[in-house]
């Protein structure tokens, strides 16, 4: 079973690490966010639906294949799973997907309803695409909705036409990232607050 | 001995607990907040007077009937023990209901004596009764005052006429919510914080 | 030896958590802060100068009189340990004094050098002289001085004269306060900290 | 070899625990910041490059001396290697120089590029130059580069004029400071944190 091999057993581990730093943080309130992690080419981790992602233990995740199939029976999948693997079927290089729900992603994404940009920061260089501080970032906000495959479809497309994309809002929801590993994930998810923590602040001080 | 039974110790148990968790995140400062959770038809245990809820061991703890009656002697419980009370008693299904005392909160209530109303957020997905992030929530205040037995009397009028009731604040005093269980009541607690720290900081950003 | 007693040994313990609490807030940065405890009529133990106040152990503590005679040789008290001896000299039941630095205090501090009105909060009843919210509570402000024992004979002339006071800040410097044991005057530097904190959330949000 | 000396285990460990704290405080988002520590008259230990400076372990660190060779073959200093060493060659009495990067840190450099003023704060009597509150102390603003070599010979001549130098901000970038200790410039660090939180609050609050 692949819940008993080493690879499932390290993703699981570096997610639950993951949530508990999230939660710390405040960006998983309640039962909010969502991870995942590639475990072949075909099949992901995924966290269950209706968790608090502060204290995932090993009932607190399962296995999906890139078709949206359930692989670990009885368990119910994050309704935003498709969110998870349209980025997998985009890139083999994607090992995690991390979707966090911190109050300044959504008040963000609320008063900037037609996304954002981050402007000549040091911290976008933590990006795998970004190599000096002389640039700027688009983050797209995409409506929320309860239609999660009609909106992986839009983020697929927005995709094509933007393939350097490092993370996207929705609406009154939160952040979506990813990385080659969990760790760099991780890494995006406190690149993008720290960088959103910034904007807010200084337009708090701006006359 | 009710005390001695596992149901009483799991209870207290997971009420320490969210005590510690609230302290951190400065929600029960000094002596402010009080706990309680259901043990069976006719009994709660509660939080006593005067404990900081950061540090709460089997001290601090008693066991009260739903006619307001101490069964733990030489124990004196929390002034505000008839609001935890009304509500057990109007529904069964309620298995804990927590008082935190957050600076958002307070501020909320002293700035909207007349309540609030959360619009449109995705984390409103964490209350029982809703299903879907195209909706709002009412969020009452009512007028803080030292005579408790009359403030329970009107949350209980208020309910009748809105049995979807998720939490209400009282002015420059906090906010009351409940759950099935202690941890789903910490969901709603963790799940107004974070939209009133949204409301807060949207009201700042707004010119 | 003093050193050597229990009850020496319980209140370095309490204050030692109390610094790591604080610490951890954010109210002590640097070696700011500084922390007595009574041990009888004649003695206290205070913390010694620049140390940082989140990390004390045994060698962070001396002892000394209610005149100023240093009891522990070898080890430089606070400056402001005057501030510490005219609390335990006016009121044989002050039991601990607590100095804390937070950003709040400070700003407030300078923000309002003639002093600021706590008005109509619930958690004024952490402070053992308030039974009720509908009250108000004064909390002066002293201009910051190299002179502390001309600092402490204002407070003292002050106190004279407003003998309620439940504590006072220092321009651009901090919070002073005290109680009957350690675990009390924690307390009403968390109240004072929550209340500061809602005056200043308050003020950003007025119009 | 060196790494295996006490001195450098020592220096390492120190190093470590401020990168944690620095951590649990937003300051070192993502893999920004880096750390230094003076081994002996010509090497200093480094962070490497890359990594997330909350968990260092022995392979977060290298060896290079005041001349920029790297003396732990295979591993890739941090880019900014030249603001540490230029330190270390000015002044025999530096120990230690941390760099951090937090939101306030950031956001202060943006909005003031001229450089700010800090004035009349108890905290500043942190720095090892300062006495008195009665002082005021300024913070330069460096412009951000990808050229730090030069950026280095611009600090360095900075400090010809201003030799009481304290510590300076690079814009959008962050705070570099240094002491004698690791222990000191952790202090510095705290108290810089403290005072631009202080700044931006002020500014938050003045009409």
């Amino acid at each position: 079973m692949i819940e008993e091999t080493l690879e499932y057993k390290a993703q699981t581990r570096l997610l639950a690490d993951a949530g508990r730093l999230f939660a710390e943080r405040g960006w998983v309130p309640a039962t909010a966010g969502n991870f995942s992690a590639r475990l072949n080419d075909h099949q992901i981790v995924i966290t269950v639906s209706g968790r608090h992602k502060g204290k995932l233990d090993e009932s607190g995740f399962m296995v999906v294949d890139l078709d949206g199939n359930i692989l670990s029976p009885g368990r119910k999948p994050s309704a935003e799973t498709f969110l998870h693997i349209v980025m997998y079927r985009r890139d083999p290089a994607i090992g995690a997907v991390l979707h966090t729900h911190s109050v300044n992603a959504t008040v963000l994404s609320r008063l900037f309803p037609a996304g954002l940009t981050l402007d000549a920061y040091e911290v976008l260089k933590a990006f795998p695409a970004i190599t000096t501080h002389e640039t700027s970032l688009a983050v797209p906000v995409f409506e929320n909705t309860q239609d999660i495959p009609q909106l992986a479809a839009q983020v697929d497309d927005y995709m094509n036409r933007h393939p350097q994309l490092s993370g996207y809002l929705i609406g009154s929801h939160g952040l979506y990232t990813w990385g080659r590993t969990v760790e760099a994930a991780v890494q995006h998810i406190e690149a993008f607050e720290f960088l959103f923590e910034c904007e807010l602040l200084s337009r708090r001080l701006l006359p």
